[in-house]
C-alpha cells in the first residue's frame, strides 16, 4: 500500500547499510571511512522517522482525508485524565483499549547487527504509531515490540472512536502483512506478523487511575476490557484482530466471526465468563480486509487483491470529534467508515 | 515474609471493603455514607502506598543492609543513557534486563468491583517496583500487570547488579508465591503468580537509543538479551525465573538448572540460536529458593520452609557501586551475596 512506501524505503536503506548480512561491499572503502559512514547513514534514517508527523507517504492519507489529529501527546497521560497524575483520586470513563504485538522481530538479531535492528523496529514502530495518532488514536505505552493505544475520550463518540480504532487495526496490519512481508521474504528472512486485541469499556466498567508513584508512574486504566484487550492480543492468529462482543455491539457489521469458528478453537468463545452473573464474553476474529474495502476512501486492484488509497477524491474535512458540527459531518462526510 | 506485611495489609483493607465481594455489611449503614466511606478508605489505601520509599515492614530490610537506593526516577530515562532523549544517537553498554509478569490478576474482575482491583493491582505493582528500586534496580516500564526493570549502569560492577537483580527478584517472588497465596486463598480466589525472566545482554550486544518520537517516546535498549528476558518470562514456570546463559557465567553458583530439564521440556534447551555462527543460547530456571536461603542476611524456618529477615544485624554500610569503596566494601561486606 503506497501509504507506507516511506516507511519501507527506510527499512530497505537500513538493511543496505548493514554489514553483518553483507549487503554492504565491504572493498569498496576502508574500514574506517565505512564504519564512519554507516553510522552517518543509520543516524539519518533515525532522524527521517523520528518527527511526530506521518511521513510522507503516509502525510497522503492525512491530506486525502482531510484529518486533523492531535500529535502532542506524551506517553501515559492521556490528556482528559491527565489531572489524576499525582493523585489518589479516580475516574470512571469508557475507552477503547487497543494492544499491538509485533511478532518475529527477535529474529532480525540472526541476520543483522543490533543498529540495524533498531532502525528496522523503531521504523516499524514508528508506522504504527503515525497510523494510530492520524485516527486520533493516544498512545499509552511503548513496549520494545508493539504498544499499547486508546481511542476515545471525554466528548468523543464511542462508536465513531471504536470505527477509527478498528481502521488504524486493520491498516497497520495490512502494512505489515503485505509490505513489510515482500520486503523481508526478498531478503530471504522469516516473516514478521502482527497480532492485535482492541476491546471497549464501558463508563462503569473503567476506573483510571495513576499506577506507580512519582514519575515512574503511568495513568492508565484498570478494567476487565483494558485485561482482556491484552489477552485478545494474544489469542489472534498471525496478521489477525481479535475483538471483544462491547466492540461488535457497538460497530455491527458483517466482519465479525467467533474466534470459536476457527478449526481448533471451538471451545474457545469465550475469553472471559462469570457463571454467578451469567456473565459469557465473546471474542471475535474480525475480517479486517472486509472492513479496508468497504471504506470509501480504499480502491481494491481486483486482480491481484490489494488495496490503495483512493486519490484525488474531494478534500472533505473529517471534523474532530469535539465539534458540535460533528452529526451534521457525519452524515456529509463519505469517509467516516 | 514479614518485610511485605505493609503491603498485605493494604490488600487485605481493599478487600474488606469490597461491597461485590459481600465483605462490607450493607446493614450497617446507609446507603450514601457507605459509599463515601467506601471511597475514603480507598483513597487512603492508595495514599499509603504511593510512597517512593518502601513501606514501613520493607523499609527493615533497607536499615538491616544499610542500602542507599536511589528513588529519584523517571520511567523510561535510565539516567545513565538519558542525554540520548530526542536524539538520533546510540550507545552500547552492557545491561541486565528483567521482565516481572503478574499472572491471574484478570480473574479478580469476577470477585471484587474495580475500584478494588485498582488497589489490590496497584499495591503488588508497588511492591515490585519498592523491592527493584531497594536493590538499585531502574524501572524502565511499568504494564498493566508486571513491569520492566533494568539493573546496571555505568561504573556499576556487573556482576553485582546481576546478583542484586536475582535477589530482587527472589523475594518478590517468595512475596506472591507465600504471602499473597495466603491472602487470597483466604478468600477462595484463584492464585495470583508471577513470572519473572532475566538476560545480561554485554556491550557489545546492547544498543542505547530512543523509541518513538517526541513526547512519545523512552530511552530503551535494542538487544537480542532484552528481548530473551522477555520470551524467558513466557517461558517461566507460575513463580518461576528463568535466566538466560550470560546471567549464569557472570554469576555462577549451583542454583541453575537448564529448563530442558523440566519433564515435558526436553527439546527446549536453546531459546535462541544461529547455527551459522555456532550460537547456541540456553535458558535456566533459576533456584530463587536456594538463593535466598544462601543469603546471610535470611534466616530459614526449619519447621516450615518459610524464610524471614535476620534482624539485629550491625548495620554494616551496603556501598553505592559507583563509589571507590566497592571493592574494599566488597570483601568486607558478608551481605554482598
Amino acid at each position: 500500500m503506497d501509504i507506507y512506501q516511506s516507511y519501507v524505503d527506510n527499512i530497505k536503506s537500513a538493511i543496505a547499510n548493514d554489514r553483518k548480512s553483507g549487503n554492504i561491499n565491504l572493498s569498496d572503502f576502508s574500514g574506517v571511512r565505512n564504519d564512519f559512514q554507516k553510522a552517518e547513514t543509520r543516524t539519518r534514517l533515525l532522524s527521517e522517522t523520528k518527527q511526530v508527523t506521518p511521513l510522507r507517504s503516509l502525510q497522503s492519507i492525512v491530506n486525502e482525508l482531510g484529518l486533523h489529529p492531535n500529535f502532542n501527546q506524551q506517553l501515559g497521560l492521556h490528556p482528559d485524565f491527565a489531572s489524576l497524575k499525582g493523585t489518589d483520586n479516580i475516574e470512571k470513563h469508557y475507552i477503547h483499549s487497543m494492544f499491538i504485538d509485533i511478532k518475529g522481530s527477535t529474529s532480525l538479531f540472526r541476520r543483522y547487527e543490533p543498529e540495524t535492528v533498531l532502525v528496522i523496529t523503531n521504523t516499524i514502530q514508528r508506522a504504527a504509531i503515525h497510523t494510530c495518532m492520524i485516527f486520533d488514536g493516544y498512545i499509552q505505552r511503548l513496549h520494545g515490540d508493539g504498544m499499547f493505544v486508546y481511542f476515545g475520550g471525554k466528548n468523543q463518540d464511542r462508536a465513531e472512536s471504536a470505527k477509527r480504532c478498528l481502521t488504524a487495526a486493520s491498516l497497520f496490519t495490512y502494512f505489515v502483512k503485505n509490505d513489510l512481508k515482500d520486503l523481508f521474504s526478498e531478503q530471504g528472512i522469516e516473516t514478521i506478523f502482527t497480532r492485535i486485541g482492541i476491546d471497549y469499556g464501558k463508563d462503569e466498567d473503567v476506573v483510571w487511575a495513576m499506577a506507580g508513584m512519582a514519575e515512574i508512574s503511568e495513568v492508565t486504566t484498570c478494567s476487565l476490557h483494558t485485561s482482556l484487550a491484552a489477552k485478545m492480543q494474544m489469542h489472534a492468529i498471525s496478521n489477525g484482530i481479535v475483538v471483544g462482543d462491547n466492540i461488535k455491539s457497538l460497530v455491527p457489521s458483517t466482519f465479525y466471526s467467533p474466534v470459536c469458528n476457527r478449526p481448533g478453537k471451538e471451545n474457545n468463545r469465550y475469553i472471559f465468563t462469570i457463571p454467578e452473573e451469567s456473565f459469557y464474553y465473546t471474542q471475535y476474529d474480525f475480517d479486517w480486509m472486509g472492513h479496508l474495502k468497504s471504506l470509501d476512501y480504499i480502491t481494491t486492484n481486483q486482480l491481484y487483491g490489494t488495496i490503495n488509497l483512493k486519490r484525488r477524491v474531494p478534500n472533505i474535512i473529517f471534523p474532530k470529534q469535539s465539534d458540535n458540527l460533528k452529526p451534521i459531518a457525519a452524515q456529509s462526510n463519505p469517509y467516516l467508515k
